[in-house]
């Protein structure tokens, strides 16, 4: 089932008149104006998607948390810190978009109160309060007018069961699925493993650079895009 | 009070024979595999001091949490995430100093129970309970066999009060304070202003890119050191 890429694949810009809005990259929720939640994503594969699906032709707004490295040329950049942020921008742009890829690894929680001075640390033991945060994909598969979605899911055991689990849940088109347990892929790393999920498929994009994982992602949700908007 | 330099201050190696041991970036504190507390430390400020130091022909350890910064050339460079692991090593490394400059934005609490797995966002709600973490300066001054030591403090309010306190509290020879709420300084800048106090002295290194604060504040140092050593 796995895609095969002719070399020249990319000299078509078959995504010509789309327009992807894609997040990447971790958040921060302020605990206080020095310290802060955050979570290791380092935004490569998101910013491989982007400039993937850049490649192809398509327009790309890519929606970043602070990650270090370089957006793709031609990408519309939004910068954003939380996941409120984010989440704003996300429901912004997503209407207009054709696909989404919600690639962020956003906080499912933030602070409940943000002090405002640096937290003096005077007693042996603190609790922080956390509050959920919205959630950025489930809102935008409540759009009336909803681009194609695909998330994502960062695993450390029963991937499959939470990525099936979460396609349906939040009513998403795909769902690409990693386990960030084992060594040499995901968070941090510039290989990736993924076991993409549709309501009836399970394909698998073996281990290899992001970049190269990304190409195939990306021809992979074009073909259910195509495949979805010819049925209608 | 402001120490000035001359151009060619550098040619002179008035730190040899002398090791400096370093902590500088942030620390990590893991709350499951995928999500962490940190702080917004880039490293900037301790790795220009080790930079200093290397150049005056000081012997550098510098100790490092997780930034995105290269190492000074000829300096031993010790890695490490979480505020325990920097203690560990802080410790085995400080005892044949001469100088110890605690410039790492250090964690002051870490998660009580760091779960081994990704935590599901089940609930509305969440707690985080943290512990306190070994003080890293001051156990380093509880030690029989002690460096000159240099503390840092980063407030965003009562500055002085704060950092007099530390200097005190933790038995430090000098401790160089900023205020990290003002714009433009501090945590992620690319420059800096500090205020140091000794026990008797207030000195002042106005704000300037964090390599030219850097070479006063090892200048200062090593006064103080000399000082204190002629003293003995």
């Amino acid at each position: 089932e796995l895609v095969t890429l002719s070399s020249d694949f990319f000299a078509d810009k078959y995504l010509q008149n789309q327009h992807w809005v894609i997040t990447a990259g971790p958040t921060r929720e302020a605990i206080d104006p020095v310290r802060y939640i955050s979570n290791h994503s380092s935004g490569k594969m998101g910013y491989a998607i982007a400039h993937a699906a850049l490649r192809a032709g398509a327009k790309v707004t890519l929606i970043s948390g602070p990650v270090d490295i370089a957006a793709p040329t031609g990408c519309e950049l939004i910068q954003v810190i939380s996941a409120e942020q984010m989440h704003k921008q996300a429901l912004t742009y997503a209407p207009q978009a054709t696909t989404f890829v919600a690639c962020a690894a956003v906080a499912d929680y933030r602070v409940a109160d943000i002090a405002s001075e640096k937290i003096k640390k005077d007693s042996d033991v603190m609790q922080i309060s956390l509050i959920k945060n919205h959630d950025i994909v489930a809102d935008v598969a409540q759009l009336a007018q909803k681009p194609f979605i695909v998330g994502f899911a960062a695993e450390t055991q029963n991937v499959e069961q939470y990525a099936r689990g979460k396609l349906m849940r939040k009513n998403l088109d795909l769902i690409a699925a990693n386990d960030v347990a084992k060594a040499g892929q995901g968070f941090n790393s510039n290989d990736n493993a993924l076991t993409v999920f549709s309501a009836i498929d399970k394909i698998e994009i073996p281990l290899a650079n992001k970049h190269i994982v990304a190409k195939q992602l990306v021809s992979l949700i074009n073909q259910h895009y195509l495949l979805k908007h010819t049925r209608k």
